[in-house]
């Protein structure tokens, strides 16, 4: 059977299977973007690793190395965002064909080095290999966080509402408008949509400040689309899930790319993936005033997009209409069918 | 210009100066194969990154995927093993052409957890993705040490002696009978040799000894030949070096394979690389002494190959008949002309 067969998340179950241990220092490791290991005192320590591949995760005529290098911080930043943690240092593996250049390589340094200042992280080591045929990067990083203020996927309860920071679907329209020049839609637009799906901002100070309040239950990093991310909080928290439609917060050069496509924009919204917003739950009584707070405080807009329900109702999105559907985990997977 | 134009170390010193940082908890960041970093207390946290790209660094004809699996982490552990540290854990980061079959994976994993189980190491997390055309394999190790434990590659002084674990060579000339299978050599040879190039084992418990001891002055693995990595030393600790050829562990099987090649047995000894040994240097007076301790704990030769010398002498070779040569850092590069 080759793995194109099977799908990441059985193939990762699969191999779990092989590798995973117990380990008394050891609080999450495989099956969730970040592992979480005890340090000394009441410190945690985050790792997360995620690759970069050219024309599998970037298209070299569309990014700029800048941008490439800041991406492939700002992915792994989301991670840790995701637990509450702060970043602290990263490890750079580049795998590089000798045709490359080093004015491009060097670009693709500053861009890192730019992302890793903003969000407090420094680059203390990494590796440079030759390859055959396809430019690769891959960070490792790690990050810390106090051990009450850690945030999983596990502990959302029935009657949480879910709530997304940000905007949803804009990277998904930015990269079908790379695939489309002929939707040809406004170029202040175009710029904005392109620029969120090849520059993403990771939501660090927001993920920190929502994890120090102490009142939210569980967070994700949108990386495959909210349809799956909440589906990997449920999974973890064995709970259901009803998505609203009308709250999505989704913007009006979104909805025009989706009405090209000839798609409901909920759909680019919730399954297109890239957007790295932060997904969280928190009781219903405390949610709109720790949205209202995040928005006064970093300027980021928060909305609430649903309710966390028990198991036995799945997961579910009601539509504008009145109308409710199954909501398919249909992000980003590697090697789907 | 292209990287194939510069070389591996010019290009890393160059993208340090983009990247490198100075934090007062980095201890050792860019330019060394670990970073270290200050944890709470006395300890310090070791990070390395290092990966196995298919036909650059292994020919998926030649290895199994078990071997695959183990060789990834042993190079790393080698890393962390060279400060004196003790491995923690590891995240495992796979880019998979679709073709690739889940058995074959499996297998790598295998591999994997049967090397971290040897050396007290846990896989706790790590991204699978697509590739489009080569199997890759990067992995990220942690590992802790204690402070007043640490071992870098600064730190050897003139006086010190030269000491390497093992035997030098074998990885090189197991490479060389795959190249060429005309060389016909016995087949018990073979297969060790060739076993050498394809399974490293990393010397960890070796290494925490000579760390324990607090007597030797720098220490780093050899992954790239004697010749290439005893220059590190000398580079980080301000000194130069001479290593005598009648003093090197080479083995019969080896002499025969140079010989096949017709070139000097301390040339495959010296600029082979892949023998993922330990080469570190101690007081004269101490030498034997831990030497000797190291093998009766654990049954590994050690042997004094040279000694350090006052930075002005530079590096030399002397050879067996009395000549003295400059010792070339001909090891293995990435990009090198």
């Amino acid at each position: 059977m080759r793995i194109a067969d099977i799908g990441e998340f059985p193939l990762i179950e699969r191999l779990g299977q092989i590798i995973a241990t117990e380990r008394p220092d050891l609080l999450v490791g495989l099956g969730d973007d970040v592992a979480v290991l005890a340090l000394p005192g009441d410190e945690l320590l985050l790792a997360t690793i995620d690759i970069q591949i050219e024309r599998v995760h970037f298209l070299p005529h569309l990014i700029t190395p800048e941008q490439l290098g800041a991406r492939a911080l700002a992915i792994n930043l989301s991670d840790i965002a995701a637990m509450g943690g702060q970043p602290w240092f990263a490890l750079v593996s580049l795998a590089l064909p000798e045709a490359t250049e080093v004015e491009w390589l060097e670009q693709l340094y500053r861009g890192m080095r730019a992302a890793a200042d903003r969000f407090g992280v420094a680059v203390v080591g990494g590796n440079i290999s030759r390859a055959r045929s396809e430019i690769a990067v891959d960070v490792a990083l790690l990050g810390r966080i106090r051990r009450e203020q850690l945030l999983t996927r596990a502990g959302a309860q029935p009657g949480d509402q879910v709530l997304v920071t940000g905007h949803l679907g804009e990277a998904a329209a930015g990269l079908q408008l790379a695939r489309h020049p002929e939707f040809a839609p406004d170029p202040s637009d175009r710029d904005f949509l392109l620029e969120r799906y090849l520059a993403p901002t990771p939501r660090v100070p927001e993920a920190a400040l929502i994890a120090g309040q102490q009142q939210a239950t569980a967070m994700i990093d949108l990386s495959d689309g909210l349809s799956s991310d909440i589906g990997h909080i449920c999974e973890q928290s064995r709970v259901g899930v009803r998505l609203w439609e009308a709250e999505l917060p989704i913007p009006p050069a979104v909805r025009q790319v989706a009405g090209r496509l000839n798609q409901p924009a909920w759909q680019l919204a919730l399954a297109g993936g890239d957007d790295y917003e932060l997904c969280f739950t928190a009781p219903a009584a405390a949610a709109d005033e720790l949205a209202a707070r995040v928005t006064r405080e970093t300027g980021t807009p928060v909305t609430v997009v649903g309710e966390i329900l028990p198991a036995e109702h799945g997961h579910r999105l009601l539509l504008a209409d009145g109308q409710e559907l199954p909501l398919e985990a249909a992000g980003w997977q590697h090697f789907r069918q």
